[in-house]
């Protein structure tokens, strides 16, 4: 269940603007949903509730073959074939909480020979199997991680590597599908018109998903339903379309940047999934908020000061998520005479009250807090979560100009670095 | 070993302007280290070259007892009294290699029930001790958390409890020094002019360092290094200032952030304890660059788009480590056609051109670009970082004209939160 709040967002972004806006906003809502422009990369919009009873049985298969042979995957992938699979496993296993029998580790996603080093010498005391997961297979990080593990392994389990390996790759074309179909591997497609950052609920994300023994088919239930209500929405009653506006009209005014805010350790890797969403779809042209996040309470203890008193750059996104699983953990008796009164609250009911004022304080000093609110089961509640957030940031680009299912900017440095490393 | 290299952002801080700032310059920094304005705070400078023999001695003592009795240590602490022990224990230890024999987890640095239930349980299965760091005592999230753990200890060890605590608080006073009085636990001081955010070399630091099996007299022995050089250089010679005079003149042009651009994985944390350095020290007054973090290469897959193509508010500072201890991974052969052009690279050469890259990409697109070179050992190398940024922050403060020392801003929550919960 998810909801907003723009209480605290109203002296900048008015109702009287709201309603102005509503005949635009339901225009490029359906050019969103119903519309021919940048009609290629749509595929994420109806795939919720596409049918899936294949793919699904081949996600089932793969993964228990791996389980079978493995007590760790390390899945290789970087940007959107990353930032979604590690951020629903964050929800669904909070630090301390071991992912099952099966454990997966994300490689290939940074450059570092000190992890990967120390990565392979781990390794050396579990059964391991590896899934890689590029479109293109030539992406430089995950293709080189690849085939230092894929070499791992071969060393390792010589003829029997193979069986041990998934690539997770364009249907038809590319050098990864060719390499996995000469070596053997089982594959995954990425369907052809996703782009990276909407993937997650792609093979890209579920095969993750379904290694680390979560519930797949509930992220794509929660997905779903989103994704039904939202449809049979007036624009003026759609939260994500919403949402959307009111970080349009602040981005108008001058804001620069925007923060998700999280108070629950286990959502802050989803922020780093909102970052990209949002970073790679609507900065482009010149024009975008900068996406950015904060883990409060700990960030209010290093960047409160400049939140509450520096220059007015910054619009906070407050993201409360309340999981049903939370266990409960009450402040005990007993304490110093000053911290008296914090005796037996439960620390969730703690998180609220700072987060009430929080927002009541930054907003009173001058920087605008939109709050969403979301509670349910982890699995499902990713995927309503995903849902909302993908509409609002396709919507917010139709609304800007900008094409929000390219990346026109991620070649320049890659070119560059091309030229040097085949000099 | 610290390089700064400025040569990529001339487009924007030119020799001119660099020469025509050098006299006030000279002033801001005789301001700093010998003058009297904003005196109170600047223990941090002298620090590395006092003598510390005695505090050094309980340090070892209060290690000895609490490593003895336990293979784990929660260390509870938020903003400076966690961000900076947690830098440096990342940078010692990067992910899969453990902490020796003695593991410190870090709690208290939020209000989560779900974190702190599960390390709750998590303890179970180890011998524990605690370590609680608060100047007042009254910080909300230490004091509640440290109560919750302190009440665990003495349920699971009854009256040899308190032999298992050690708090880190003002010298003087406090409900923290009291309580610890009362209840009999060994105390570290926290220095009274040593503000959080420069605190990391004090006993702050020094004892989750020490519990770590960190080497933390060369820790010290780097900043005592960098003070020593730097305090005989002429400001135009001073890397330090001359970094701090680059985003000086950067901030008063327009741009509104400065990313730390980190590569390695186990800098990602140092990225943390900078960003409050800077965001508490010089955001303030209405003014003050947002500090913002970028880890690359994974970031480029996410952030990339936004940095080259998007509106140009932000400037980069790379920050390029080199750990001694770094083991080497070679690219293996056998790679399909289109990769084989990295074959036979190591990982850390394809760092370099990454860097190399990445900076001239974003240079030529309107994003400024900072490189720090930083080399050596892991433990004087984090000592070496820790006095040069304190010494650009605290310089770059006198400039801007803010109190570097001061933090006005992060009571205005925390009074709205108290009012809420003693109604």
């Amino acid at each position: 269940m998810i909801q907003l709040s723009l209480d605290q967002v109203r002296p900048w972004f008015t109702k009287d603007h709201e309603n102005r806006l509503q005949s635009l906003a339901q225009f490029a809502y359906r050019q969103l949903l119903d519309g021919q422009v940048d009609a290629f990369g749509k595929g994420w919009l109806s795939w919720p509730v596409d049918d899936h009873a294949e793919l699904y049985a081949d996600i089932d298969k793969i993964s228990d073959q791996l389980t079978k042979v493995s007590d760790v995957t390390v899945v290789i992938g970087i940007g959107g074939s990353y930032l979604g699979a590690r951020s629903v496993l964050s929800m669904v296993y909070p630090e301390f909480v071991d992912q099952g029998k099966h454990q997966v580790i994300f490689a290939g996603q940074q450059l570092s020979g000190t992890y990967h080093a120390h990565l392979l010498k781990y390794l050396d005391n579990h059964e391991v199997s590896l899934v890689v997961v590029s479109k293109s297979g030539t992406t430089l990080e995950p293709s080189a991680i690849f085939h230092t593990f894929r070499a791992y392994l071969e060393q390792r389990y010589g003829n029997e590597a193979a069986s041990r390996i998934c690539a997770i790759t364009d249907a038809q074309k590319g050098t990864l599908r060719q390499y996995a179909l000469e070596k053997g591997y089982a594959t995954l497609p990425i369907p052809d018109d996703i782009g990276g950052r909407y993937s997650v609920l792609s093979a890209v994300g579920l095969l993750p998903m379904a290694l680390a023994g979560i519930d797949y088919r509930q992220v794509m239930a929660g997905a779903a339903e989103v994704k039904q209500r939202y449809d049979n929405l007036d624009v003026a009653d759609n939260p994500s379309v919403q949402y959307a506006l009111a970080r349009h009209v602040l981005y108008q005014q001058g804001f620069a940047a925007e923060a998700l805010v999280t108070y629950e350790p286990r959502v802050a890797d989803f922020a780093g999934w909102w970052q990209q969403l949002f970073g790679e779809s609507q900065g482009k042209d010149g024009i975008g908020l900068f996406p950015t996040m904060l883990q409060f309470s700990t960030d209010l203890h290093s960047m409160g000061q400049y939140v509450q008193d520096a220059r007015k750059m910054l619009v906070e996104t407050v993201l409360d998520v309340e999981i049903a699983d939370a266990p409960e953990l009450v402040v005990p008796q007993g304490l110093d005479e000053k911290n008296a009164y914090l005796e037996g609250r439960t620390y969730d009911s703690l998180r609220e009250v700072a987060i009430e004022s929080v927002i009541k304080a930054h907003s009173d000093a001058g920087v605008p807090n939109i709050r969403i609110n979301a509670s349910g089961e982890a699995a499902s509640l990713y995927g309503e979560l995903v849902y909302f957030f993908e509409i609002a940031c396709a919507f917010g680009g139709y609304l800007l100009g900008t094409n929000p299912f390219d990346q026109p900017g991620v070649e320049a440095y890659k070119t560059e670095m091309k030229v040097r490393l085949q000099k």
